[in-house]
């Protein structure tokens, strides 16, 4: 039988972003289902992922996984004989799991802050974010063109969805990403000359937008 | 060469508490030191993990690896011939990460919110903090003694910790754990029923000492 795999995703969510880029990675077929994930969740999504009720998630053969990282695993362990996500060494597994976890726990919500803030909280915001950016800058190193070395990786496919994040935050913050972290842009700009990585990531003036106007709902400008 | 191995944990930290369950159902041994967090952390902590600087920090053989859930995993593979925490199925590993992420994102955070607020705040976290622990019990089920099944396994070593810091949760939310999810209680103390876990877990009034030494440090009561 051959496999059944279905993603429920949203245009904007880079979390979304990186199991597209994987699926793409690992010449993986499957059925992309847009999910409205501002005002009118699916009844599969909630169904499929009761607990945070949040994108995406991964359908195998009409089982659910959540968590993007965690489907990242998941799809590099079932398709494990193209083109691997993560190392086989432990140790290398270990620090590109942390620095994914980073990812989350740093990048994304300070972005999310410098989205949904103003004034000195978003200040605050900028400053850290720009210190997490030098950090995963430094962690790359000149040595190798991708967090994984001499392909795409597990990192690579956890931060570089972000990108289509930045204009929002450069716009927010009123700063420059480039010039904070000019090699972070080279990365980016190496990643894009992937197919799986330039047809995923989404427009960067659509995104700005949707922020636009979920500030104007939230009453911030 | 034997492996050397070393732990930085701090006795009141649920996650550095997660690995040496982990260390003690493997069956390795390691030195254990004991960090200051809260007052004097030391150089080697900070240059260890200087990222987050927290601890648990595994050394093994020098070389350090951080975040607990990330170290589980990094015991799991390295040691692999003894007491799988993990399952080998993709699907069984992608749910245990899962409800591990859970209790770290959800029942840690609710927690520890419970620990640092008061009034409608506390309402608040400790509504949501027991429906958390009501989804970890039908998690659960009534069919397998622990969540790895018929041995402790990832999920049990993530959550069972923070037992440490039920009594507390209690006094600051005056309620009950039992009283709302008392097939929890049982799995508890089942759990407890081996040395691993007996003999790390932390003393209940110890850690709620702890905890009213921070309310009052940070003006809450």
């Amino acid at each position: 039988m051959a496999d059944e795999v279905v993603l429920l995703g949203s245009w904007a969510s880079a979390f979304g972003m990186r199991v597209q880029i994987a699926l793409a990675e690992k010449g993986i077929k499957y059925e992309y289902r847009e999910e409205d994930v501002v005002n009118n969740k699916s009844n599969l999504l909630l169904q499929m992922n009761p607990v945070h009720k949040k994108v995406p998630v991964l359908l195998h053969n009409g089982k659910p996984v959540c968590e993007s990282l965690i489907i990242l695993q998941y799809i590099d362990e079932v398709w494990k004989d193209k083109t691997p996500l993560l190392s086989s060494d432990p140790y290398q597994r270990a620090q590109a799991k942390f620095w994914a976890d980073f990812v989350d726990n740093k990048v994304y919500w300070l972005g999310r802050q410098m989205c949904t803030s103003k004034g000195e909280e978003l200040e605050v915001a900028k400053k850290e974010f720009i210190e997490c950016l030098k950090l995963l800058e430094a962690e790359l190193g000149d040595e190798k063109p991708y967090f994984g070395g001499e392909n795409l990786g597990f990192v690579d496919l956890a931060l570089v969805p972000f990108y289509s994040w930045f204009y929002a935050y450069e716009m927010c913050g009123n700063f420059s990403i480039q010039a904070h972290c000019p090699k972070l842009i080279d990365w980016v700009n190496r990643c894009i000359t992937n197919d799986s990585v330039s047809k995923t990531l989404g427009d960067h003036h659509k995104v700005y937008d949707f922020v636009l106007m979920l500030r104007k709902h939230h009453g911030i400008d």
